[in-house]
């Protein structure tokens, strides 16, 4: 993939445990959706497991729950109008890809493809649908994750609530036990 | 509490959506107890309902799973330091409250106190527990929340790894139909 490269899984959780909202992509009969997404949270170091709550509101649900695949792709600050734009048009009845000027890219091991803009991206399988029903959450394990290198550090969207967004600021670093 | 006033339970997940690393306090035969935590998701707008993994590796999961209680606080980035230096020491050896010159304060559905110092605290039951065993995952329910209203904006900490956080830096609004 153009620029990217793969990223250790036993780091995922780096990218994902600040919280930034992230793109979902899923794919069902050759037609993929992206779908916007802060209800999530690591649950698992090795291999990476991610919970995340997908409304069964969404086109993307039914698709999650029929497919078991997606792509978490991570937006940088650059991309919040677009991240927006996403959330506000429903998959069923556009092709976001087209509508948002975003270009796919074929992923390794699954079906939905990667946002090549997203300077993160982790390819995904379902791995426990014990609380679909009860809670819309989905349990996925991380199979393949790629990062851009020259975009390590990138400022990410915490998302709160209608729009708003705080972007990632300073970063510090104190001497820490915990992983 | 001292300038704190109640928070609408429908306004929580603004606080918890954006990732912030929280400070969960529990209590059992009367001691008090603090861990940082930063895997946690929201999972429903109302009631709010609040995913979390603990680790069984720490003291706090026999007292969350025996006690069914626990409250969620929010420390603004002043409080990094304390943050870090809480997740180095065991509450089975030390009160974290005395150590970490934090003040307890009262919760008023919940036996465990609040931390005054943290801008916003939630109080939490658990209601499920069907995936502990598995993941270490609790589903809490938040039944009271606290904020300091002259501190509604407070830039929060995002765990990126071994210490190093991302202090939220702007906001910016953006038009959305999403919550």
């Amino acid at each position: 993939m153009t620029r990217k490269r793969e990223f250790p899984l036993a780091q995922v959780y780096g990218l994902l445990e600040p919280g930034p909202v992230v793109l979902v992509t899923t794919a069902r009969a050759g037609r993929a959706n992206i779908m916007p997404m802060s209800w999530h949270t690591m649950m698992e170091f090795v291999p990476p497991l991610v919970g995340c709550v997908i409304s069964n509101l969404n086109y993307t649900f039914e698709t999650l729950r029929t497919t078991g695949e997606c792509v978490i792709n991570v937006p940088t600050a650059e991309l919040a109008k677009m991240v927006v734009a996403c959330g506000n048009v429903s998959g069923q009845s556009e092709d976001k890809f087209k509508t948002l000027g975003l270009t796919p890219v074929a992923a390794s091991v699954v079906k939905p493809p990667l946002i090549a803009e997203c300077y993160a991206n982790l390819e995904c399988k379902v791995m426990d649908r014990t609380l679909v029903s009860a809670y819309d959450l989905f349990i996925l394990e991380v199979v393949k994750a790629w990062i851009d290198p020259e975009r390590k550090n990138s400022k990410t969207l915490h998302h709160r609530g209608y729009g708003r967004f705080a972007i990632d600021g300073r970063i510090i670093s104190l001497p820490s036990r915990m992983r």
